[in-house]
């Protein structure tokens, strides 16, 4: 991307302070372990999408401070001249696993797993948990959204009312990962890929002197991709009647059929169901009917649900802040270092909030999917030296109730963490957009409709294997207030 | 800024569709008017701060296409080659009027009035909406949780639950307009001057041996800077005799009193009350005590109701996407037009849905002080040529109840919008940060209280000049169905 912004400052000013410290402590060398995790799926839902990856390797690639940042730190006054000598030249040297983007995650399982000097895992946090708690929020939404359409065309129209630039933009990629068709956002496209689409705002139609000239003038102008806002003045007593004169005279004697009214006010159901009639009985049945205002996935079920004669959907604020639930609780856990002689030593941490421990360790993350019916049944946490072998049965628990166990026979299983940096080098190239979004599609379809359920989905198991379990308890016991 | 990101691009796909089509048609040239402005305030608040018009001012001065851009709109294959030579020397020329940022502002009075030709007025549409409705909608929040905090400071700790980085980085500089006293972003720092702050997470706690050696080693590291977070194994148990330890050991000996703890999770009313009781036996009155963890303006009420014992606030999530209410509803509507005379004539735009029908015209905005109390009591939009005479008496009307009438006297007006933009030319200097602050905190000392109510505040008056108002109410007989 041109005028790529290096956003190594974009970082919590205690991961500065902290850093400093292992300098100046000698910790800053010790290798650590990070997992970047989420506790709870947005709007309840039973999975969400895993985006950001690009974002975050975009910013490894880039990490380092120039003379102006140095500068600024410096007039702090509480960084020693050693430490902003040895940010001078600091790189990431590190590893990243993570998960490809349009994966379907789960709550408690790590998205991306760091192993880097105690300096570098920590000082990158910020930026890594900002980019992919955003984009796997957008991309969790809009996959919601794109499934309660039931096959229509969904497209993302949000960017005036995102938070910020890269809400608008990182948001309309990570939708676009997710199912939607296109986009409003014109820099989505030239930058991701994502298909912009768009046609006439209510002001094109107030520019002209009466609704049918703008209308008129708009089929002349693009006779091939004329979609008519009909709700100016009114939509049943003027836009239809006047879109339906526009699209006879001007794109009949064409012979094109394919065009569209778009609705953006009223009552959807009740507008799209006359607007139909109408469109239908002037012989303009291919005409397609583009709903927008305030749309989200329960809104979309609901006007389907009551019969609305609509064929796509525009979806706005409620898509681009997905703002029943507009955070995503990604952290980024210390969850082992390395000791003097290079050997993993597992970290927990404790909490007053039980669900706030964590689960400690370097880790593998395993999917198994049975292999009569092909659909994933349980992700499996383990320790990093672990290997599920597909050819044996399999024994797990859940990690809260462990008297609750059951055995798996005829599966096959997946690794989900592929590495992305190894020492410092990127080793990971990232697929493009329209891949991207049938590989989500494709590992969506692997998932069963229970855990699908807009409300109340079932809750896909994530399960420690024995072997992490116990080394979770043990540390658990020797930490015990 | 360093890196400053352009933004031409980040245009929504139908202001190019429009802006070809204006060409084509003849229309590109004609003076087009338009107000932005919000409809309701987020979290049902009385009243939003404005912000985000330093962004606006950026975007406008690098307005501007290269050649990879056009390149990208040429394989669209939908715009004209006499267009995209156009847009090859397209800059932005016409004028633009605003409210500063840090202006307390109200539903329905432009927040920003742009007047250009129907193309550029119409291209900018999406990234002024963005722009103000992200960083309004911080800034609206942000000052709620301040408030609540009633003179305690308040950090903004938020960037890793942004929507995005400039949801982070520009949500950081909107906190700062709004009162927040600090914030965790760097950034936020070096490039708009909000001052970051920060200590430790609870990885620093973890790569020590033990808590209180990871406490005692950052005491020695900071002296003056020593705030300890206390919740990583067990706060009252572990957390709290730690640092006083460490407090005792290394600061006292310093002579140093002041540092503080922070509680991140628990429950902070009861928490801080046992803290503080353990903090004050051993000497250390002078210790403060901050808390994190899911904070509002709602929760910060509760626990400072009941007494908790908590000296300072970090708001992370609930402020930075402002969760309760996550978009603020600001348009951007066509008002009136230039006829070939130069005439403004007055526009509207009707709608199914009664709240949407636009206040036509290109508009004054007068706020009104009582003489005798200095407080704000009403705004009035008039018609541009308008002027109130403070020296006579003023009779207004509720808009949409119109016998209900009052008369003002004894009173004081001040015009809110300020010109930013004269024929392309940027005449307004924003003010630095802190000023802004100052700015707004004192534009909030002049509402009244009943309007700062968190639920159910007294709506403030936003009333039309009677001339604005028979005008509207022409236009809407004209256009009725």
């Amino acid at each position: 991307m041109k005028h790529q912004v290096n956003y190594t400052m974009l970082c919590d000013f205690y991961e500065l302070t902290m850093a400093n410290g292992y300098l100046r402590t000698g910790l800053g060398d010790r290798i650590c372990y990070f997992d970047l995790f989420f506790r709870s799926v947005p709007d309840g839902g039973g999975f969400a999408i895993a985006a950001g990856l690009e974002s975050v390797v975009n910013y490894i690639k880039g990490l380092s401070f120039d003379e102006e940042d140095l500068e600024f730190l410096r007039g702090k006054g509480c960084f020693s001249p050693e430490f902003l000598d040895y940010l001078r030249t600091f790189r990431f040297t590190g590893d990243i696993w993570a998960v490809p983007e349009g994966t379907p995650v789960f709550p408690g399982e790590p998205l991306l797993i760091v192993r880097a000097s105690a300096i570098q895992a920590q000082f990158i946090e910020t930026f890594l948990l900002l980019s992919v708690n955003h984009q796997s929020l957008i991309a969790t939404k809009s996959n919601r959204i794109v499934r309660a359409a039931q096959g229509r065309p969904v497209a993302e129209f949000g960017s005036r009312r995102a938070q910020g630039a890269a809400g608008a933009l990182m948001g309309a990629r990570a939708s676009c990962i997710a199912g939607c068709s296109a986009t409003a956002c014109t820099m989505a496209d030239l930058y991701y890929g994502c298909a912009a689409t768009g046609t006439m705002a209510h002001s094109w139609v107030q520019m002209f002197d009466d609704e049918y000239t703008a209308f008129k003038t708009y089929c002349e102008l693009y006779p091939n991709n004329a979609t008519l806002l009909v709700d100016t003045y009114n939509v049943l007593k003027s836009g239809v009647p006047n879109a339906i004169r526009a699209f006879k005279e001007v794109l009949l004697p064409q012979g094109i059929t394919k065009c569209a009214i778009r609705l953006d006010s009223g009552d959807l159901t009740y507008l799209s169901k006359k607007a139909r009639k109408m469109l239908d009985e002037a012989g303009l049945t291919e005409c397609k009917i583009v709903a927008s205002n305030s749309l989200d996935e329960y809104l979309i079920r609901d006007l389907l649900q009551q019969g609305a004669q609509l064929d796509a959907f525009g979806v706005g604020e409620r898509l681009i802040t997905s703002k029943s639930t507009p955070v995503f609780g990604g952290v980024y856990k210390l969850v082992a270092v390395e000791d003097e002689n290079g050997v993993v030593q597992p970290k927990i941490k404790i909490s007053e909030n039980p669900e706030k421990v964590t689960v400690p360790h370097f880790k593998k993350v395993y999917r198994l999917y049975d292999n009569e019916t092909g659909k994933a049944f349980v992700d499996v946490l383990c320790v990093y030296d672990e290997e599920i072998d597909d050819s044996k049965d399999l024994e797990l628990f859940d990690p809260r109730y462990n008297w609750k166990r059951k055995t798996f026979t005829n599966f096959h299983s997946r690794s989900l963490l592929e590495p992305i940096f190894r020492q410092g080098k990127l080793v990971y190239q990232s697929p493009a957009i329209k891949d991207i979004q049938t590989y989500c599609a494709g590992q969506i379809d692997l998932l069963w409709d229970e855990v699908k359920r807009f409300e109340n989905p079932h809750a896909y198991y994530v399960d420690l294997s024995p072997k992490l379990w116990q080394i979770r308890q043990d540390l658990l016991h020797q930490k015990r207030f």
